[in-house]
């Protein structure tokens, strides 16, 4: 009785989805310079309001009181972040979307959000990973859009550089106690680096897309990243007494919106609200 | 940032609620004879709704194969009754609702199923002692509703009837099999009797509907139940070699709209679709 996954995926369903979120003006053409930057602003929101869900869901769940405040603060910095990116997004789409019609309804398969965010928190040495893969990737990206020729976008990533160079200073600081510390501690963190460790290439992974803001003047390349991502995670794993897994293998697609099966059950909780109730203010 | 609960159940997401619907009509009069037959109809369909949806979530992860396929039926047998009873709530109502709106397009405050359905699956043990514990209502409760004075529903209970009977000949068959198996499976099934058994009351409690509807002949009493579900319980039990908890204790709410934590999260994903395109058709 159920709809099988391509009945569901037809064209149908994406005219739908376009009526429903009131779009009247022609989307904006691929390959144009609108629509590199609104894709480059959607990477960039989609990836931390994904994360910040994914941090919020901790929230009344965390091990000591400390982390729970810490981890509800830093899902908001992540979703006030968002708020920023996403709402110059919908700016620069021009199709009257603002930030929470682009967070809240929209489908899975125009999220363009890295893979690593959407993984499922696991524990909490899983959460903690998967943040300071994160985070010493994050802090050397938005030190990059500081410079970038578009000034909202190198206003953006100043605010939010302040907040994330506190994000890594913490995670790193946990991932060298947790690693470094008790024989379940260590069994734990090093269990969680060498599952998320599929998920981290995808940071470095560029495509026509990013070739062409990067010529603009306006978003690094992510292969330029790589070198100092890489110096930060052998310096902390080193302390932390963990082995940095060999494999270079990377999952990819989230930047393209092809997501994995976590990513739809994370919606159906994160968007239930604006769908069930689509005008609802507070 | 996010709203409180008290924010989010103002009445104004009531009114809103009832905007989305597209209700144009009057509701039906507290304590009218139409509310009343809506509301045990809606008590029937949406119990055997959640219970449906629970039961399918174990699709594709059931221990072996034959339990797979075995669950997935039984699913369908209870989503298949769901529409018979929702689909004549609707009509009773008589707004224009069908049971795709009532299912897919209502909260949870108005959703009148028993507590004991929208309890978790846990393991297979607790699936199969949820089942077990309702089967032996469910049977009986048919069987009475057979002799309604409804003809409609005296219809649809004699349908049910035949598919719940073998319902319980399974699940009472699969209790005896995995209470008086191993050590482990034993210790399972005593754990998830226990768990459950705060839940199993609420399906003998009647309040004023339950009443009414009883005086007009169109459905028993929940108390008038009781007799023939202890004597299956005792038996069955006794076979299983599993100890019937002592307390009397009853969780209850669900009846009447007030719910676990669970349910909130279980519409979420049951409701997905048909809140994100309202009006797709396949």
């Amino acid at each position: 009785m159920a709809p099988s996954l391509s009945d569901v995926m037809t064209p149908d369903a994406a005219a739908l989805a376009a009526a429903s979120k009131g779009e009247g003006r022609a989307p904006l053409a691929a390959g144009s310079a609108e629509h590199d930057l609104f894709t480059g602003l959607t990477r960039l929101g989609d990836t931390t309001l994904i994360l910040g869900h994914r941090v919020s869901e901790w929230c009344g769940h965390a091990p000591i009181l400390e982390e729970d405040i810490a981890l509800a603060n830093m899902a908001l910095d992540l979703i006030g972040q968002t708020q920023l990116w996403l709402g110059l997004a919908g700016e620069v789409e021009g199709r009257g979307r603002d930030a929470d019609a682009l967070a809240f309804r929209r489908d899975a398969w125009d999220f363009h959000n890295l893979l690593l965010v959407e993984r499922p928190n696991g524990d909490f040495g899983v959460t903690l990973m998967r943040q300071f893969l994160f985070d010493a990737y994050h802090l050397p990206l938005l030190k990059a859009l500081e410079g970038s020729t578009d000034a909202r976008i190198a206003a953006i990533a100043q605010k939010a550089g302040k907040e994330v160079a506190y994000h890594l200073e913490r995670s790193a600081d946990l991932v060298i106690r947790l690693g470094d510390g008790t024989e379940e501690s260590h069994r734990r963190m090093q269990g969680a680096l060498d599952a998320l460790w599929g998920y981290a290439g995808e940071m470095f992974l560029g495509d026509a897309v990013d070739e062409r803001l990067a010529a603009a003047g306006i978003m690094p390349t992510p292969e330029s990243l790589r070198a100092e991502w890489d110096r930060t995670i052998d310096t902390v794993l080193g302390e932390a007494t963990l082995v940095r897994p060999a494999s270079d293998f990377a999952h990819k697609g989230g930047k393209q919106g092809r997501h994995s099966e976590h990513m739809g059950h994370l919606l159906t909780t994160m968007q239930w609200l604006q769908r069930a109730y689509p005008d609802a203010k507070w």
